[in-house]
């Protein structure tokens, strides 16, 4: 069904000419006449609902979703008598939802300024920077960094113009605009307890943000009630409990991506492999501002006592495993712990990443509550996808379960065994002497071929090591081996039959 | 010419069964027996050398080759009087050579123990470890730190063994042996003038070397006659002059082909594309130990008066570039400066290392002397390899001709404008939109193929955003978009036509 005009016509030309089968029309034509059919009975249903409501829950969303990077001192939440001031052009000018097909009609959208206000009194605004452009002015810094002078605390907004992020195109840079930086590297100058609040879809290098800001919240792009969450969490109605799903890197260079993006003479290399996002950045062992996984709460928490339960058989595709902790709230505040569960395959035939997010749970405790939280790994968690065997296979051996907070903040670790059939293609006369003298059938049969000649190089480890990644029949071709062609093929029948 | 004992049966039997044509067999066995006939008069020749004669040789290409990479103080070159001791297996047991088809058979081997007391004297010397084993040996450890107290300054052999690195395989680290690394520190805290000479064939990690050397020389795998060469370096007889062909990395993890190395399941992905050896760290930004190119001497010198005279057409595969730069020997002793020329493509349509060396010049002056040097580029050193094209390709644009020691100091620069034609490939219905209107010829036929449209989105830059990297059939389908099918064949064919 391409959006063709054309498409109807080229269709019954197909049928006509005798090139599309009619009956094959048919059945495409009666599967999409039954999905009409199965979805009718929604022109009958009541299309009203509770936009209020609808709303509301777009707030808490919102408000869970936003991501407490930074709180030195404790400086959020603030205090209601609070003498803040807000800085930020997007404080009275929301960015609150992506562009292209992700943009959606609000019923209505909240704006922060008021939302604060609505909160915190009518505090004062200065606008700092301008939206439209990324060199900043002089004028709307300096009335900010006024404003920063008259409060205990300033709100900074900050985040990406609607032009730097959308569908269709990449981000060539992980920059936030220079005149933003300068605004906020100002207003920090002329009062240090800064909250700075960032609106953005997607990552951005906080090298320049961070230092300067004694809070940051990400609130991301949190849509139409973005603006009342943003409130929430300043003011502690909500206690954030959001998680990063990314890497906040601290150089673009840093990831894996880096030196294949963005392609090019029409074509992409997606030479990272399978280490994407936090995978590479632990793949390389690099620094990173923020990790994967990473967030802060307004209270604190202790996660203990892990317990590891593994049952079932690989072979028989119920490898299971239930992993268990106990989650306290040490702090003063309700407030919800996200549990972190990441496996690692200790060693692998294939190219693995150091470490993998297999399971999470999110549990909501009230200040002195305990709780036993249980996380369930499934098969896949074990599995790689083999491209050998064209399947998801599990290796048999250790995995580390690590249990934390956070990618790089796994203080529970229990290692556990894991039992399979062994990972390896049929061997070939293209498998090489390492493949043949790793597989025990295939061992035999090349002592064995090899046994009556005079020069045989596998008893030598060090001639091995040498020449154990060629192909086997390239080896048949050397004189010094004692195993001609006749005698790998042999070989080669031989172990296809053993199984 | 397989090596293959079957291969003239086999090649009996093709042309009996018709599978090959005599003719063809006929034409190869021509090639090689005209190959044959040309090299007969080898036969005749006079095989008797000078011995003697080609071993100097070997010493003078090792003294040459060799790398100083530290040498703090100026406590390089050694007084013949200095009261020295030396340190290390190696410098008794020369690995002097690589393993597998490297491998040749040496006239003599000169020992650097023997060299060094040829020409310092009967010194001490302590074995410190032994190559067999990477873990140390604490009794020969304790030998050498007694020897390092008695001595001014120790000069220790530190190396690869033979069994890690050959044909065949690749290394898995880049780390010398522990026990070498333990036996270098305890001999540096018994007596911080250390100098370490390495013997090795590949690039390895320093960072446990470095700074326990106050003195460092790189003599890799230097021959037969390296040992002598060592102690002409040490004793000053050769200044050296070597320069890195390869980078000393901080890390493996840096290293672009890291993610993909060593390939799993058969497969081997060059996910780093083009940026290899220091093409990766110079794209990836990343602090080195000892960039690609650098090399200390015992003097030292000026480089000035950078001129690139810049002639041909790129059009006739006649660009030229003459880079003339005027060097001067500001030391004490007469010494080769390798004047290094880099050139970067400032912008480029496809991927482009940051800089590439394409041409050098080794030139020897006494004190005080001054020489102008030039070195030649052609037409390659400003080309690229268009996967579009299937050619070489100059794109016009700037491109800078940088001018240093090595591939991080490289002070002198000149931007040079060059002209070309176009670099594009043929506009087709798979090409872009962004392709299309890069083109003057394509940009004004989109134009006028969608100026009787209601929604012409290509006047709108942020809409072009979102859509250009769609190709054009794609936007063709959409009915948002004021090109049909029927009129994007014709603006193909036109702009074909157009050439």
């Amino acid at each position: 069904m391409p959006p063709v005009a054309e498409s109807p016509a080229e269709v019954v030309a197909a049928v006509e000419a005798g090139e599309l089968d009619e009956s094959v029309l048919d059945d495409r034509v009666r599967a999409v006449l039954e999905l009409v059919a199965r979805g009718m009975h929604v022109l009958e249903l009541d299309e009203s609902y509770d936009e209020a409501a609808h709303h509301a829950l777009a707030r808490r969303a919102a408000g869970e979703s936003a991501v407490l990077l930074k709180n030195d001192g404790g400086l959020l939440p603030l205090s209601r008598d609070a003498k803040i001031g807000v800085v930020g052009e997007f404080a009275r000018t929301p960015r609150f939802q992506g562009a292209g097909s992700s943009q959606v009609n609000p019923t209505k959208v909240e704006v922060a300024l008021d939302e604060i206000r609505a909160v915190f009194g009518d505090v004062p605004f200065a606008a700092g920077y301008g939206i439209d452009s990324d060199d900043g002015d002089d004028a709307l810094r300096e009335e900010a960094v006024r404003l920063a002078g008259e409060v205990d605390t300033v709100v900074m907004l900050l985040g990406l113009p609607g032009k730097d992020e959308s569908e269709g195109f990449d981000r060539t840079h992980l920059e936030l605009p220079a005149g933003q930086i300068a605004a906020l590297q100002a207003v920090a100058a002329a009062n240090p307890n800064v909250v700075v609040v960032l609106v953005n879809g997607s990552t951005v290098r906080l090298g320049d943000v961070t230092p300067h800001a004694a809070a940051l919240l990400e609130a991301w792009l949190g849509g139409q009630a973005a603006g009342g969450a943003i409130a929430d969490v300043l003011a502690g109605v909500v206690n954030p409990s959001g998680r990063l799903a990314e890497t906040m890197p601290v150089r673009v260079q840093d990831n894996s991506s880096y030196l294949n993006f963005p392609g090019d003479s029409q074509q992409v290399v997606y030479g990272e492999g399978l280490y994407i996002g936090y995978r590479g950045y632990d793949k390389g062992d690099l620094d990173v501002a923020f990790p994967f996984g990473f967030g802060l709460s307004y209270t604190t928490f202790e996660t203990g006592d892990l317990a590891v339960d593994v049952t079932g058989e690989a072979e028989q595709g119920t490898l299971r495993a239930q992993v268990s902790v106990t989650v306290t709230n040490t702090g003063d505040v309700a407030g919800a712990e996200v549990v972190q569960v990441y496996v690692r395959d200790v060693e692998s035939s294939a190219h693995r990443p150091v470490r993998e997010l297999k399971g999470f749970a999110k549990v909501t405790l009230e200040p002195g509550e305990s709780q036993r939280v249980s996380i369930d790994l499934d098969q896949r968690a074990f599995s790689f996808w083999s491209v050998l065997l064209d399947r998801w296979v599990v290796e048999a051996g250790a995995f580390d379960i690590e249990v934390g907070r956070h990618s790089r903040d796994l203080l529970l670790s229990q290692r556990v065994e894991v039992s399979a059939p062994p990972v390896a293609a049929p061997l070939t006369e293209l498998s090489t002497l390492h493949e043949w003298m790793a597989d025990e059938k295939g061992r035999a049969l090349i002592a064995k071929a090899v046994a009556e000649g005079a020069n045989d190089p596998t008893r030598d480890p060090e001639m091995v090591a040498v020449i154990g990644t060629m192909p086997m029949k390239t080896l048949a071709s050397f004189s010094g081996f004692s195993l001609d062609r006749a005698a790998l093929a042999k070989a080669v029948a031989e172990r296809t039959a053993a199984g």
